[in-house]
């Protein structure tokens, strides 16, 4: 292992990006593709929410454990961006997100109780807030490193959905509206801070494992939802049962 | 919710583990019905050997925070039923577990190196992990429970692997000779111990609970193998590709 410099460093980031994040996944292909069925746009939406829950939560767990107030400080907006800011109508990620499962025609009790949650979803989830709590804080940062790519799926995302489902509005997608522009400040204040505060090739290993991990919960989400759901779907006991199944 | 009688508890236990251990996952009748390619019954023991080195962390886990001489005293066996005693050769369960790795042509080093386990084995085996640190002490021991129904699983996949598989030998499967009686001595304890010590149905919800949390670990890692290498198989990036993929 040699240091590599920042740019070398970015460079490797990406190219981890390219390889992993799942925008690669067969899901993503078969979601914004127009191939899935309204049950399965149904399962990810509520699939996904438990990690839409829980952002605001790995968020405050990397606050709690810094001892930088300018990170901690940059780091806070974060949580506006997900928990709203509570003046007026509730414009959090969280409650866009709900607006998301309302109009694919969830119960909103049923998607919030979690009851219907995969427990691969949940057991990656879990494992990206552990991750945040228990590994240094450089690796905690170095995991958000996701959001450098989330604009791209993004766009793919919504102009696949409008142009294929007609179950699907711009009201419905508005999440997605506000994310682009939160990932891109988010990704590069988290990108130049891992550059910046990596000086061991040690550090920077931990990086780059720290960007891999996280890519592989991003993707082990779709591997359970695609299992379960995708025809002929295996849903674990318990899990959400889609009308007519 | 009412308070059940410890025999209506373990009637409900006995429901949880008839409805949801992983003895009904397709995967399961896939490998001891003789369906597996060598392929996939490699993948499973790679994956599964994560969960087998994970056993002793989780139970040391367990016995750290428990008040109780007597209570630590029996969970110590599962240390030494895991871990050998290292008085000649190595007979615990995870070296057994490595013979049969060998035994189905898998690099004993690459195997421990876990550079080839599914993220979602890694985080369904961390979920267990985990669940038994940071809830009670009832709890962690009722998610033990599953080893309830281990015999029966293990009496099927013994018989139906040796008739099925020409690469797969008596000798191979050596860890399970002796898991039956360890699974029956240490369910009738944590069985007696949760049945006495739930006393709230509050306390008895929990205990039922936990054990739906351990069977949804071990189906998720079912689900992700069955996922990644069941034709026509999606291999995450990184993970275990055997020869021939």
């Amino acid at each position: 292992m040699k240091l590599l410099s920042p740019e070398e460093l970015e460079a490797r980031l990406r190219q981890i990006g390219a390889e992993r994040y799942h925008r690669n996944h067969p899901f993503h292909h078969r979601l914004h593709g127009g191939e899935c069925s309204k049950a399965e746009v149904q399962a990810w939406a509520l699939n996904r929410y438990y990690y839409q829950s829980m952002i605001p939560i790995k968020d405050a767990s990397l606050i709690a454990r810094c001892d930088d107030p300018d990170v901690r400080r940059e780091w806070r907006s974060r949580l506006s961006d997900h928990d709203g800011d509570g003046m007026g109508p509730d414009d959090g990620g969280i409650a866009r997100w709900l607006k998301l499962t309302d109009g694919l025609g969830l119960d909103r009790d049923y998607v919030a109780s979690l009851r219907g949650l995969l427990p691969g979803t949940r057991f990656a989830v879990d494992a990206y807030v552990h991750f945040v709590r228990e590994k240094t804080l450089l690796e905690a940062i170095a995991s958000s490193l996701t959001e450098l790519f989330s604009p791209v799926i993004i766009s793919e995302r919504v102009a696949g959905m409008l142009a294929n489902y007609d179950f699907v509005t711009k009201e419905t997608l508005s999440y997605f509206d506000k994310r682009p522009p939160q990932a891109k400040k988010d990704s590069d204040f988290a990108l130049d801070y891992v550059k910046r505060n990596a000086k061991t090739p040690g550090d920077q290993q931990a990086v780059l494992a720290a960007l891999e991990f996280k890519c592989g919960v991003l993707w082990s989400m779709l591997d359970a939802l695609a299992y379960a759901y995708v025809s002929p779907g295996h849903i674990p006991p318990g899990a959400f049962v889609p009308e007519g199944k």
